[in-house]
């Protein structure tokens, strides 16, 4: 079987590019194009039944992932698929498994059942949890195994850390917040313990025979992403960027589909220059960034502080943003806090969307104007990108206005702006 | 009496300068000349009593606007003082009261007497009420007169809509959803009707010497700020924009302090032109955004749309941001939309701040930083926005930690990246 990599860069248009481009509302050409220079990817493991194939890249529309999965201390496999549900309802494009607890296996399973789009994990997670928490018990063959099975499963991409090498731990530790990568802070554990390599790195090449076996896409994971302010564009995480610009290369060489995770938290001013030089230095593979949050001091609405920073991020380049829920540093997201991530990147998404020009973006905007002009407040609803919330909130407020009213409760009839001004170019 | 403006061209270090000086921890000399240059504006009326002076410049902190007030259709006397109560607490640092509806007089002066910030309105709201919401029985005079009334009891700074002038209205009349400034339409009707030019812009002079008696600040208002995407930096904005530079440098020649009102709805790619285009037709005058949205189709969640928009626009030249709410768009906001609004925005002004290298602006997010790593959950509350939500948040979830645990309930204690990597900082 060939990858959707291989496949485009033999000139085949697949089934599965097909139906991304019908989604996208672009030629079959267009994605086929994209995959084969490797500026997108079209994560679809042939074994995820049910899947709904979408396409990552600069040229389409940017895509929001939501992480969901339980930890040791919270959570239950009953917990997780509200969360799911809350997540696809909102408009998440793909998902991840975070799972850290026990029955983790068998969340993945349920979640790859229920799950429409591509899902994804972090396979170090599992591994560890299998070697009871203990780095001393994590082997490279463990490793492999676990990706191996979650590939045969049907887990459509994988995390993978290999690009924090063992000369690169030191520089990690002089930070203000060291590593606040899970998987980073394993390997840094298990290469100081073992005196060896990372084991990813080492066993790539076993790594990418699986991965186009099952044409899982890679994410390589920044496990040395900034967890503040002052950590942010460092010597420890661009040189790491350089070690995943050569993974990105090996990937490519291999026919595997591969992108790249990104920060974290980053200051507004220095996320276009982040963003540029992964782009530069991983040959323009899909950026997936992970916020960035501007600031470290609003816990409580990590989804407000990272949606700023992700909005930035796709405008310059990013083409997956994973969200941030209000939980973000306090606990993990409730079903509700699900929604609010996704529906905060969603904006975040969007809004760049517009701002690059993406052909035709602007107009779901375009019509929500008319419907405004037109006070036609069920099509605001529809057009709405929670149009569930925004209906709920006009009707809570609209006890004084009956029927078709020609305004709201917010302003009230005799000044509103919008029916003033439509009663002028009536005149005129 | 010479106004804050008038003193600072003089040399003289007024007390509210000193004041607003040791807020900002600068030295007073920099309020001073910021102030004389007319880069910053100092809104402090000698009526208002308990007034604690802030200043409002790029030299200073970035400063947020709360909007209360209620509409004939909602709110009362009684609803708006717990918004400005949440306002306050959520760290508003100026308030205006938009009230439109029955008592507005009442709801103002009683806003004014609990108001330790700066309290602003917007004067054409009210002679529309007492014209029985008209534009036939509005005039020149009973806008004066309110005006002169407002500033005896004592409002700090005024939206007044001088700039929409007659010839501007028909370049508004084409636009996708026309004019969405409420005083901005009042006026325009009013002009039509009348066939007469704009009242406040034909007796400027009458309103510079009642500004000036009571140094009132000018918030020169944008009456055809855009509602929507499609009508951003249209001929109708840009145009008015002109008579606005116009109107700076008249309340200048006053002595008169002053600030210029801005969008509104803008895609993301143009808000670094709007600030600077801004700036540089209006000298440099303090400009105060709202927002901007960076896309339409967000009701419900247009706090965090244009958080995103005001951090851009704070990065790149505004220095005062006026919240939006969640429930912009759909009604009147409650107690619980106010403290959200605030919040948000002192997120963007925060990221801004920090963005754009304001001494000291980081040393929160350091300390936070530092109290991650150190699990100082009490340090981390304390130092967050919104410490409540924060500390709410974690220990509804922290009922598996006891005590002083080395780890939060997000990824429980073997995968705490933070322990480990501390953990490797030791051994090393």
């Amino acid at each position: 079987m060939a990858t959707q990599l291989q496949e485009a860069r033999r000139g085949t248009v697949s089934p599965a590019m097909r139906a991304a481009a019908r989604a996208e509302k672009v030629p079959p050409e267009t994605v086929r194009r994209e995959l084969a220079r490797g500026q997108a990817v079209l994560p679809r493991n042939p074994a995820h039944r049910g899947l709904r194939p979408a396409v990552i890249g600069r040229a389409f529309r940017t895509k929001v992932n939501a992480n969901i999965g339980c930890s040791p201390e919270r959570s239950s496999l009953a917990g997780e698929i509200p969360k799911l549900r809350a997540a696809l309802a909102a408009g998440a494009d793909c998902v991840m498994d975070l799972s850290v607890g026990a029955n983790l296996p068998a969340i993945r399973r349920r979640l790859l059942d229920s799950c429409p789009v591509p899902l994804g994990t972090v396979p170090i997670y599992e591994a560890f949890w299998r070697a009871g928490g203990q780095t001393g018990r994590l082997t490279g063959d463990l490793l492999l195994s676990v990706i191996r099975a979650q590939a045969d499963e049907g887990v459509d991409f994988m995390t993978i850390h290999a690009g924090l090498l063992k000369r690169l731990v030191p520089l990690a530790l002089k930070r203000q917040l060291g590593i606040v990568s899970r998987g980073g802070a394993i390997l840094a554990k298990w290469m100081v313990q073992h005196r060896q390599e990372n084991p990813f790195y080492v066993r790539w090449d076993e790594i990418m025979d699986i991965c186009r076996e099952h044409d899982v896409t890679v994410s390589l994971g920044d496990g040395l992403r900034p967890g503040c302010l002052a950590d942010a564009s460092d010597r420890a995480q661009f040189a790491e960027l350089d070690v995943l610009g050569e993974l990105v290369r090996r990937c490519r060489r291999r026919g595997v589909q591969v992108m790249v995770e990104g920060p974290g938290h980053v200051p507004f001013n220095q996320i276009q220059m982040n963003v540029e030089r992964e782009q530069k230095v991983c040959g323009k593979a899909p950026f997936y960034v992970l916020g960035p949050v501007g600031t470290d001091i609003a816990p409580g609405h990590d989804h407000v502080a990272s949606a700023i920073g992700a909005t930035a991020a796709a405008y310059y380049g990013a083409c997956l943003l994973c969200y941030v829920t209000p939980a973000e540093h306090l606990s993990l997201p409730s079903v509700e806090d699900v929604k609010a991530g996704v529906v905060a990147y969603r904006i975040a998404a969007h809004a760049a969307d517009v701002a690059r020009g993406l052909p035709g973006a602007r107009r779901a905007d375009d019509a929500m104007a008319r419907a405004r002009r037109s006070f036609n407040w069920e099509r605001q609803f529809r057009l709405a990108l929670d149009g569930e919330t925004a209906r709920g909130r006009f009707e809570a407020a609209r006890s004084a206005i009956q029927g078709k009213a020609d305004h709201c409760s917010m302003c009230g009839r005799d000044f509103c702006a919008v029916r003033a001004s439509k009663g002028l170019s009536r005149r005129e």
